[in-house]
């Protein structure tokens, strides 16, 4: 595998920064500054075209004046300056690059022209860069900051990419009140030539990331995504916060499911194909992210919550409750130990609420590491930890009781040693997660934060948290999925393309959309193509009553409100007159007759493709219920057997396919395998634009598919 | 109307406390300082044996003792001595109380045995009280505090009602340092003689008190609970969290109604019916109830965003799509107007984002009064206004460049006067609410959260909160509603029910129910109980083919898998068939013949009851997908005109009632009647228990029920 250039980009032994100057206003300046004064040991050379020194440092005037060759450029001027610099450091040998600059291709036409020339040049030198219209990176492993706001933080474990450059530097303090630590943090801005792939690889490969975090507003190659994601998150979690969604309606088709497939839900797909956890703010992005960064793995749902007040507890026990965990009992073994260390008529069940105390090393200590013992739980969520953010609310009041002791003294004397307490977790390999009233003001919030040990400032909050652990349990135990794709269009699908692109240059007619098909093994009805009402009627009384009849052309909208199409035919004289019908409505049109097919559970399934995205792949509620309940499942193809079987009990709907009112469950590996189909006839057929399967029924308990639309570019290649 | 006895309760001229010491570790005693040193006005009497004074202040040894009679009795003493202090209280004419004790109901018999006593006593003497089992009330108007946190806070907007006393003691730090403040809080404890209902009333009259929050785990008296809500929502908003609902399957019936509903689902219809806003955590519970209680109304969706920054307006922009809030493009004339104001190639048009920059102004008045005099926007979010924050944050890099000016005196070179800025909302009628990665460590945070305009730490949880002033907007839009009853039973109804219950003691059969249902006007298939074939034959000649058959009795389950349903009779010969068929399977049994009702809608409706809720009706889709899906809405009888319409908009699958795939709209009017029937039935029926009518088809436009299902006590009454 090719190095990741961003090994480079994140590691420079020396920087050469153009567009930094003496002036603490200039943008160029602060982030020096932050090179400078946050601890990198490496060289920082200024680039200035008249300045001596900058910043005390001895600065040149051109790259060409360096006395080496910087391992990195980093560039904070004018964007018309950019490509002569480029040049410059191109002429002399560097290889990479941060482009601060703005003023590119987000600015209009001239500016899309400059970031082209941008790529060629870096092209010419073989320089990758991150940018432009960034802010900058962060490697706290070598205490490298690059960003215009100081970080004093220690090294942390979530790695972070975003397509913002807001949420690698305004959240600085943010994060830093929180008690949440970056490994390795990436402004990817513009990424005209690094981009957020990239990073999402670096970052899974990067040891001291132990979660990452991605802030998203647009991919531009989503099966690229797709492959280095599901390479990352079985062994790494990965949280998203994606936001360029909400463009509604952005597309419409001929088909239902292109009707269907705004960006988001291909994006929700998508996440989930790739073993990805999305989240819906940026709160969580970083505060999930460190959960999932910091705590051992969640091995099962069994969560204990501990608390000193009914509230909290009731409340976090109702998220868990909510979302896939559990708050089991206690045996009455645990439940007697943990008696003796909480008031008489308090409730040591789970959740365990040891009341208003201050005696906090109940909490932290005896009764979590009692429930962790104890095999009963395998996480534990915990409320009520405090000290000195409560002592210094409340001395004003008790100073006097107190004999006037000074408030150092008093919090010397009130607080206990808890630095093996905030080990347990590691210890017995149990997640734990904190909720406080108190953040960083209160010293135990401090020391657990410190210690990794994640204190959310809610209750919800923290149990939210648990099932984000809970669904990266999933992901981990997810199976990994095989690709056992169809490799090689059928000649028989090729010949009704041919024939079908040659008549008619949208959709395809439903007799052939539904041979095309059959030709790759979807279930479709047994059905004949009838030209008279002699074949008509050997077809019905060969397929058998009660039949079906549908006039067949491409080009006939509304034909059930049209009179052309016949359901429940009993016998030969229905058939006769319902084809008589049908001619008389649309002369010389051909009819399809098959055996109607009984079943009340109506599905969808359909294909359609996207820019950037490429072809997905939806299952859905069919029938009315398709576009009423707009209860779809998207997946990027080609889908894994893995992604198939998830996308079944992706919709809210799923649970008609179980055993439902006397009827059997659906033959799961059926359905699984038409959608899989679907995303391989993509594949093979670009020329198909559109497909819907509208309606899929379940005969007894398998998909026959009895209505089918396919949609082809015109024959354009 | 009766005064609420909380208005003497929180605005007592003089409380006597007992269990208060000069013991700093004890309850009592923090409660006493609190309310000694948090600015209350009034007198303090401390009940003590022993002591001669408590605190500085003479102490009493009996209520018997003291100089006058306390307004409010305060009781923080262990639970056996609190009857025999109300006896004493109840003596010398103190008719308010507040019992902080625990060792009540939530300890079990004894303690429940105890707290009937406690009502005993203080009916007796006429004693309203608070708790037992709460931590105090507060109100910050005459700076009453009664909690054990100090509170310091100025008197806020917003008033509390609480089941859990940790969110309004734990919690005050919190909100202190995030700008909430109280204008009252009630922790209502045991509810044994005021309870939640009493406060909501209470908060509702209060004329500091501009939104209310409810933390709530259970109501015991919901239709009591909803007359006191509907009557305070129009004119004032509340918030309110509700945990008790995850018990999930914690009722099961005979009915798919009565398996639909658990608590959770009917506290969401009952809040709707309320207008009440319902959120999902104690942080949205405190933050958007302060949102709602500070900011002017919202008059439209129109918002405006401006940013110092892309992501966050972004991330804003997303929220406010996806929850019926619009972030219209601005005109060309108010854009030309912001781009004097802003870099050159940055985005006017909303959001407006004027990039990374420290002139505040631009922020907080330029752009802001520009867009408000605009008439263009209905709300402002805001994301970027910061300065003491970051420059402390910036303050070590830059100081040498700056000529190590001290931080004070930079900080006040920087700081521009923004006081006018922050009155902008109130002066344009516009609501602004702001997003910033600082809190109250930053000075101009610090400013607008003094004058009541919100900061939250994060762009969506303020776009959040725009969507709530949106929801609020709406409920005060929201006509009240009428109540046009049934108000007297129907004699075909009695009959029936009477007849019913001595065939059968729990369900009725299909036609009984149908002609119990039709006797109040809900539409029903015209149809014939039939108990030959002649009179099966005449039925289906008279209603016309094709025709429905079904066994008729009330204790036939399985009836479509045991052939004693046909549906789709052509003729008279199949019709005689059929009703061989049943005899055959069935022999004796009558049956119902109508014509068939043609429909593909299947919606279904149902009522249910609950203690502590009394009847429910349930409104839902109907067939397969009524269990697949469980899309069903709640609404607790009676149910107004507003109810019953809302309702029908309640289920995701709401679609399907409009015009549809070629099928007209239903008729709403008579839907909606059919579900207040169903409430009025369950009124005057109280020997009916259960109610389920699935499906009900749409013919035409037409809602016709097509099965029915009614279950009674089994004539205990």
């Amino acid at each position: 595998m090719q190095e990741n250039p961003l090994l480079k980009i994140m590691n420079p032994r020396s920087i050469a920064i153009a567009g930094a100057s003496n002036n603490a206003m200039k943008m160029g300046t602060m982030h020096a500054l932050s090179i400078l004064k946050d601890g990198y040991g490496g060289t920082l050379y200024p680039i200035h075209p008249k300045e001596e020194t900058v910043l005390g440092c001895r600065a040149y005037r051109n790259p060409g004046e360096l006395p080496e060759v910087p391992d990195l450029a980093f560039l904070v001027v004018p964007a018309p300056q950019v490509l002569a610099l480029m040049k410059d450091f191109g002429e002399i040998g560097t290889k990479s690059a941060v482009i601060i600059s703005a003023g590119f291709r987000e600015t209009g036409d001239d500016g899309k022209n400059l970031e082209e020339s941008l790529r060629e040049i870096s092209e010419k030198y073989g320089i990758r860069f991150v940018g432009p219209n960034c802010m900058g990176i962060i490697n706290t492993e070598i205490s490298l900051n690059t960003t215009v706001v100081p970080l004093t933080a220690r090294p942390g474990l979530l790695g972070i990419a975003s397509q913002s450059g807001t949420y690698i530097t305004q959240s600085i303090p943010y994060l830093g009140r929180r008690g949440i630590r970056f490994s390795k943090a990436i402004s990817v801005g513009n990424e005209a030539n690094l981009g957020i792939i990239d990073a999402l690889e670096y970052l899974g490969m990067d040891e001291q990331t132990r979660a990452v975090a991605l802030y998203i507003e647009g991919i531009r190659d989503i099966p690229g995504f797709l492959d280095v994601a599901r390479r990352i998150t079985p062994r790494k979690p990965v949280v998203a916060q994606y936001v360029g969604g909400s463009d509604a309606g952005a597309r419409s088709g001929l088909s239902h499911t292109g009707a269907l497939a705004g960006p988001d839900h291909i994006y929700e797909g998508m996440f989930k194909q790739a073993g990805i956890i999305r989240v819906h703010s940026v709160e969580d992005l970083y505060g999930q992210g460190w959960a999932l960064a910091t705590q051992p793995p969640l091995r099962g749902t069994r969560i204990g919550v501990i608390t000193n007040s009914g509230g909290p507890g009731t409340a976090i026990s109702n998220v868990l409750d909510n979302h896939g965990l559990r708050v089991p009992p206690f045996s009455e073994k645990l439940r007697e130990s943990l008696k003796a260390h909480i008031p008489p008529h308090a409730p040591a069940g789970n959740p365990v609420d040891i009341t208003f105390s201050m005696e906090i090393k109940t909490l932290t200590r005896t009764l979590t590491e009692l429930i962790m013992k104890s095999g009963e739980v395998d996480g534990i969520v915990m409320h009520g930890v405090m000290m000195s953010g409560y002592i210094r609310e409340a001395y004003d009041h008790i100073k006097e009781l107190l004999g006037n002791i000074p408030l150092e003294d008093l919090l010397k004397a009130l607080t206990k040693d808890i630095s093996e307490d905030i080990e347990l977790p590691y210890k017995y390999g149990i997640p734990l997660l904190l909720s406080s009233f108190f953040g960083r003001e209160d010293n135990y919030t401090e020391q657990y934060e410190d210690a990794n040990v994640p204190v959310f400032d809610s209750p919800e909050k923290t149990a939210r948290a648990m099932t984000v652990l809970n669904r990266y349990r999933l992901i981990r135990e997810r199976s990994a999925g095989t690709f056992s794709t169809v490799e090689k269009k059928h000649p028989e699908a090729e010949r009704i393309l041919a024939a079908a692109v040659s008549h008619s240059p949208a959709a395809l007619d439903e007799h052939s959309a539904k041979m095309l098909l059959g030709s790759y093994g979807i279930p479709v009805t047994e059905e004949v193509l009838a030209g008279s009402e002699q074949e008509v009627l050997e077809a019905a009384e060969r397929l058998g009553y009660p039949a079906v009849m549908k006039a067949c052309a491409a080009d006939i909208p509304h034909k059930t409100e049209r009179g052309l199409v016949h359901l429940s035919l009993k016998d030969r004289d229905e058939v006769a007159v319902a084809y008589r019908k049908i001619q008389e409505n649309a002369p010389g049109v051909p009819v399809i007759c098959y055996r109607m097919v009984r079943g009340s559970r109506e599905i969808m399934a359909g294909m359609t493709r996207h820019k950037g995205v490429g072809p997905c792949v939806l299952f859905g509620l069919g029938g009315i219920y398709a576009e009423a309940m707009k209860d779809a499942a998207f997946r990027v193809a080609p889908l894994s057997d893995t992604d198939a079987a998830e996308m079944l009990d992706d919709i809210r709907g799923s649970a008609i396919l179980g055993g439902f009112r006397g009827m059997p469950p659906v033959n799961r590996m059926t359905l699984a395998s038409i959608l899989r189909t679907l995303g391989d006839i993509a594949i093979l057929h670009p020329e198909i634009t559109e497909i819907d399967i509208n309606p899929i029924l379940i005969q007894g308990e398998s998909p026959v598919v009895v209505d089918a639309l396919i949609v082809t570019d015109g024959g354009g290649r």
